[in-house]
């Protein structure tokens, strides 16, 4: 379940770059900006292959029902045409670590259906797992830039919780709750994800250097930009109906008025996820939001991991059920994955390095491997290590 | 408005005890615990006076329909009628300052209806202000004992803040945030009422006997209890009904888990009564009571005084309109209380120094004249000092 390119799609990418859609879609990426409100709706009725090709040609993009504003928008992606990445840019992108993943990849998370035109048209990705499984059971975390000392705890505590019961931990990598968010869950060998708004060969913030590098090892970094672009304001709004459309809830810990996690706060409400917030004093302007939110967004007041996962396993059939067993065959499992689950106990508990001598796998594999056999519903957490999931 | 003997209930009295049904009902609040569940009904079939008079002979009480657990009862109230107040008695509790309020007297808490059966048979009543008025515009501001600084100061400031805005804050005399909740009142030279779980004669907890005179100088004291009672285990939580029911709605400001303020708060809920929260720390044991009663029980989430008033004008429907001008006719006003409104500009504003020497009051009168006009809704805080509101 790692990611495997030679498992995963080097054969599907060799047919699309024949057929042309996936690198149309690298391109797209690259002369759209995220969350274009023309390019969507145009995608329902034309492929991305035949979008390019069409504005390669400077030919007519015919669209029924009309779509307002795409003459426009036409104009503005084909003046960036000329600079879009070809193959060998993708392929020199991919040999830095820096994926393209398509919707209908195995990896693609589905649950993006969520933002149904707004979709975004492909993810860049660096890190290990498969994006799709470690979003499976993931909560995202996030909040203010400016943390106070007690939301740096707050969100270490439950970042860590989560990741100890084989939740993903998906946040912004931004500074404060954010990074205290992918923080705590590395700090508990656990799976995290965030979602970027540079291009990924210069995450941005550049100061988070070696944090990204630790989350790409344990879990993946993603952006809808491009390698090459810098963030823009309105790119980070935008950035945040990705986090909340590819976590099962969002989690905001410390919010000013008007800030950035409101704002993903409120993609969270509009798109009928569980929305949770944590409440501090209401002497401080750090916790104002996460009161609005409370008081007139409905959003749950949650004071631990308990009240999360209580939120999360009610609210969560708009997404995927509770797991109460694996959600895909076993079967279907890679060969390293499959050894270490054989190596995980059904009853009592084992703890990780006992597995990876089983298993005969390294004991960093051994750890991405059984949080992302948990993410699957295939094994999990308990008091002496880690124990399998039964059946059903 | 300020209580007056003269003008209330002189002639009245007299004629109750001729009757009997006011003395039967001071017999009553010494025979029977606080929410005794068989007086209720039975005081809705036999006047206060059959049934002591019943109780005195040893006469059968019939009741239909029939009242479980009656005869016991009776046995148990029979028990305690030797000891019980005699006219005397009550003549003498009343010149230490005890009066006795009873369903009907002109300063009843009608509110209390809310009550049904468990309404008490009355109320014991210490202090300056008519009852009724100064619970028509009240919060209640209860919490634990173990008050933190944040809800010592989270306490002050709200209830300075209501107090100023005219609101009578009522809490439970007790130590921590309910004596944090009085004197934020008093020190905004607000309006505050107690309702304790002892006889007025020796309030508890006794380490607040100079808050304890000061809430009776600008307020009130009230218990179900009579004079020389002391407060019982269970006392606390029958009397926290009176404080949910006496007020507009309850503001919960610190509460552990399993707490006499969160009981205070069940009751609020039952009775469908407004009730609000502050959130505070989720490391802090004494928000737990807050965070659950805003996750599990509805309770608003509220972080200041614009919060509480949003609320309440928003849920307090099942008590009385939100005041729009006076709520009882001008020529019903003392004499005393119509020369400081007569003082009051219908514009601008004016200091209560300047009323009470236009009035020709004393200005500690005037002061408590013009917080009682301010719950009857004639007058409103400005912010040059007082002025009078609008007629309709």
């Amino acid at each position: 379940m790692t990611y495997d390119p030679a498992a995963h799609d080097r054969d599907k990418q060799d047919r699309d770059w024949q057929d042309g859609d996936r690198l149309a879609r690298a391109a797209l990426t690259w002369i759209a900006e995220p969350g274009d409100v023309q390019l969507g709706p145009l995608l329902q009725q034309h492929s991305p292959a035949a979008v390019i090709a069409a504005l390669t040609a400077g030919a007519p993009l015919p669209a029924a029902p009309a779509i307002p504003g795409l003459d426009r928008a036409r104009q503005r992606w084909a003046a960036r045409l000329g600079d879009a990445p070809t193959e060998a840019t993708v392929d020199a992108w991919r040999r830095d670590g820096i994926r393209l993943v398509c919707p209908g990849d195995p990896d693609w998370p589905s649950q993006l259906e969520v933002l149904g035109g707004a979709q975004p048209c492909a993810l860049w990705v660096r890190g290990e797992v498969d994006l799709r499984f470690a979003c499976l059971r993931s909560v995202s975390v996030v909040g203010t830039r400016a943390a106070t000392a007690y939301g740096v705890h707050v969100t270490v505590e439950l970042a860590a919780a989560l990741a100890e019961r084989g939740w993903t931990v998906l946040s912004g990598g931004a500074f404060g709750v954010d990074s205290q968010a992918h923080r705590g869950a590395l700090a508990a060998e656990g799976v995290t994800v965030a979602v970027l708004p540079s291009g990924l060969d210069d995450p941005y913030p550049r100061s988070h250097h070696e944090l990204f590098a630790a989350i790409a090892g344990h879990g993946a970094l993603v952006s809808e930009q491009p390698p090459g672009r810098t963030p823009t304001r309105p790119g980070f709004l935008v950035r945040n109906r990705l986090i909340a459309a590819l976590s099962r809830g969002t989690v905001i810990v410390e919010a000013a008025l008007r800030s950035g996690a409101l704002n993903t706060a409120r993609h969270a409400r509009d798109q009928n996820r569980p929305l949770m917030a944590v409440p501090g004093p209401v002497t401080s302007i750090a916790s104002a939001g996460c009161h609005l939110a409370i008081r007139d967004w409905g959003a749950v007041c949650v004071t631990g991991v308990q009240d999360v996962l209580a939120c999360l396993s009610l609210g969560a059939g708009d997404l995927v059920p509770p797991p109460r067993g694996p959600v895909l065959p076993r079967d279907e499992l890679d060969p390293v994955s499959l050894s270490v689950l054989e190596a995980v106990p059904a009853r009592g508990g084992r703890g990780p390095a006992r597995i990876a001598v089983s298993a005969g796998v390294d004991f960093d594999t051994t750890l991405r491997c059984l949080g992302q056999l948990a993410a699957a519903g295939f094994v999990q957490r308990c008091e002496r290590g880690w124990r399998a999931c039964l059946p059903g």
